[in-house]
C-alpha cells in the first residue's frame, strides 16, 4: 500500500474504498468481494444457495435531519440494505441493527424507528435478529442485511455485454424534495424476478449518473444514455432541470439494469404481467467492451457525478 | 410495546435491548435471535451448518482514545466480534466493516486500522469482503461478523444447567490499566475446543459479574462463585483490589463457560494437551435452577454491576 500523508476529505470516497480494496482480499469461499452492492459467499463448496451480506449506515445531519419522523428513519436504515440486496437478486433474511444515540434521545423516537424498521422487515419476510446499542453524540442506525438467491446467480455490476439494453424500475429524481428518499420502496420483488432477465443490476443509491458508471468501469464497457427516456418523478419534472435531479440527486432505490438483446423481445410483456403498477424504461445501451465509458446519445460525456461522503459538503443526500 | 416518555439515559442499556427483544421476533429460520453472543440463523431447514451472525460498534471516547494506536484500534474492533463468535463455538468466515471518520482523519491511520484488522483476520482464517465508508463527526468502526459451526452445536447463555462447573479462560481484570482492551487475543481457537465440552459459554466483555448474571438470567438458574479462585492478571494484582477489577472491569475477552459432571474429570488433562499456555480454571458452580441467581460461596449476592452504555460516565471501557 502505497504510504500518504494527506486526510479522507484530499483523497476522496471512491479512492478510499479501492485502498480497502486492495489490503482486504477475500478467500476461496468469497464468490465477489468488496466492489459491488453486497459481497456474495459460499457457505460449503457444495452449496445450493449463496449468501449475500450488506452493510450501510444512516446518520442524523447526513441521510436524514433531526426532525425527520423517526418511523421513517428506521425504515430508510432497513430500506438502503434491502435495495442493495435486491440489485443482487437476492431475498432478504436476516438483519443486525447497530444503534448509537445520545443519552437524552427520547425512547419513543427510537420505539418508532424499530417499529418502522420491523414493519418493513415483515413486509419483505425477513427478521431483526440482532445488533448492539451504544452511547454517542448522534444518532445513527448500522444496518447489516444477509440475503440467499440459488448459487451463482447473484446480479453483479460487473455482467453488462455489449448489445444489452440498459434499463430502470420507477421514476428518478427529486427524492429530497418529494421525501421519497425517507419513505422508498425498496424492489425486493422486482430484484428477485429480474434475476432471470438481467445481465447485470445496481441500485441507484447515490444517482444515475454515478450508477451508470459502476456499471461502466466493474463491466469494462461503453454505455450510451438516451436522455429523453429517462423516466423522471413529478417532483422532478416540476423542478427547472429535471434531467439534472434524475442523474445526480441520489437516493432513488429504484434498480438499474442491463437485459441482453435475447431477452429483450418478451421482457415488457412479462414484466407489465408481474408488476403491473410499476413502470420499466429501456434509457439507452451498452454499446462497447473494453473500456470504461458512459455518454449521451450525441456523444457528450457524462460527468461521474454523484455524492462523495468525504468531498461533497455535508448534508442529507 | 409500553409508552414511555423517558430517555436511554433514564431507562438504561438492558431495558433498551428488552424493549427491541420483544419488537422484532424472529421467524423459523431463526435458532437463537437477540439475547444471546451472536445470533444462529439456518439457512436451509436441512442444512448441515448453522450461520452465526454478530454486530458490534468501537467508537473514540468510548471504546478507545484519541491517540491511541489505530492499528491497535482496528484490530480491537474485529477482535470483539470474534470473541463473540469464539463465545458460541464457532468459526469466524466473513467480515463487513462501516467506516464513520470526521474528513480531516489521517489517511494513514485508517490505513493502519485496516492493517490490524486484515492481520488478525488473516490469524483466524476470516476475511473482510465488504462495508460502507461515511463521514461523521466521530471516528466509528462497526464491524459486522458471519461465522459457520456445525448445526445446532452453537453454545448459547441459556444451556447452563444444575451441577456444571464454572470455568474460565486466561485471567481477570485490569484490561484497561495494561492496555490489553485494545490488544487482547480474542479465544477462537478455544471457543471451537469447548463446543464439545461446555453445556453454555460467554465471553467476558462487560466484566465478570456482568457475564455471570447473563447466564443466570438467560438459564434460569442459581450460580455460586468462589472468589478465591477467580485468576487475576498481574495488572489487576497490582492494584489495592484485584477482585473488584477482575468482577467489574469488563474487556477481558476471555470465555466463561460451564462444564457438565460427567465432562469435568478429564477437562484439565485434556486443556492441558491443547492450549498449554492458557489457564483454564474452575471458579464455581451451577447449584440450582429455576430462578436467576448469583452469590459468593459465603452466600453474599454479586452485584449485578457491569457498564450500561447509556447510564455509565462516558469513558473507555
Amino acid at each position: 500500500m502505497q504510504a500518504t500523508n494527506g486526510t479522507l476529505s484530499e483523497l476522496g470516497e471512491r479512492p478510499l474504498i479501492s485502498r480497502i480494496r486492495r489490503q482486504t482480499a477475500g478467500g476461496g469461499d468469497v464468490v465477489t468481494g468488496i466492489g459491488d452492492d453486497c459481497a456474495v459467499v459460499r457457505l460449503t463448496p457444495d452449496a445450493a444457495e449463496d449468501l449475500v451480506l450488506k452493510s450501510d449506515p444512516v446518520i442524523c445531519g447526513h441521510h436524514f435531519l433531526p426532525d425527520a419522523d423517526p418511523r421513517l428513519v428506521g425504515r430508510k436504515a432497513l430500506g438502503r440494505v434491502l435495495s442493495d440486496i435486491a440489485s443482487m437478486g437476492a431475498a432478504p433474511r436476516w438483519i443486525l441493527v447497530d444503534l448509537v444515540a445520545p443519552g437524552d434521545t427520547a425512547v419513543r423516537d427510537i420505539d418508532a424507528a424499530y417499529a418502522g424498521m420491523s414493519a418493513l422487515a415483515r413486509e419483505h419476510g425477513c427478521a431483526i435478529i440482532g445488533g448492539d446499542t451504544c452511547r454517542g453524540e448522534i444518532l445513527e442506525y448500522h444496518v447489516f442485511g444477509c440475503g440467499t438467491l440459488p448459487r451463482g446467480t447473484a446480479r453483479l455490476r460487473s455482467g453488462a455485454r455489449p448489445g444489452d439494453a440498459l434499463r430502470v424500475t420507477g421514476r428518478l429524481g427529486g427524492s429530497l424534495l418529494s421525501g421519497s428518499h425517507l419513505s422508498f420502496a425498496p424492489r425486493v420483488r422486482e430484484g428477485q424476478w429480474l434475476r432471470d432477465w438481467a445481465n447485470a443490476m445496481i441500485d441507484i443509491s447515490d444517482g444515475l449518473a454515478s450508477e451508470l458508471w459502476h456499471l461502466a468501469r466493474e463491466s469494462q464497457a461503453a454505455l450510451v444514455l438516451d436522455p429523453g427516456r429517462v423516466p423522471l418523478t413529478s417532483s422532478a419534472a416540476a423542478t427547472g432541470d429535471p434531467l439534472r435531479h434524475a442523474l445526480f440527486d441520489g437516493e432513488d432505490f429504484e434498480l438499474l439494469f442491463t437485459v441482453p438483446p435475447d431477452r429483450e423481445p418478451g421482457f415488457d410483456s412479462a414484466w407489465q404481467a408481474a408488476f403491473p403498477e410499476l413502470p420499466c424504461t429501456r434509457i439507452g445501451e451498452v454499446v462497447r467492451a473494453g473500456e470504461a465509458d458512459v455518454r449521451f446519445a450525441d456523444g457528450t460525456p457524462l460527468a461521474q457525478g454523484g455524492f462523495d461522503h468525504f468531498v461533497s459538503p455535508v448534508e442529507p443526500t
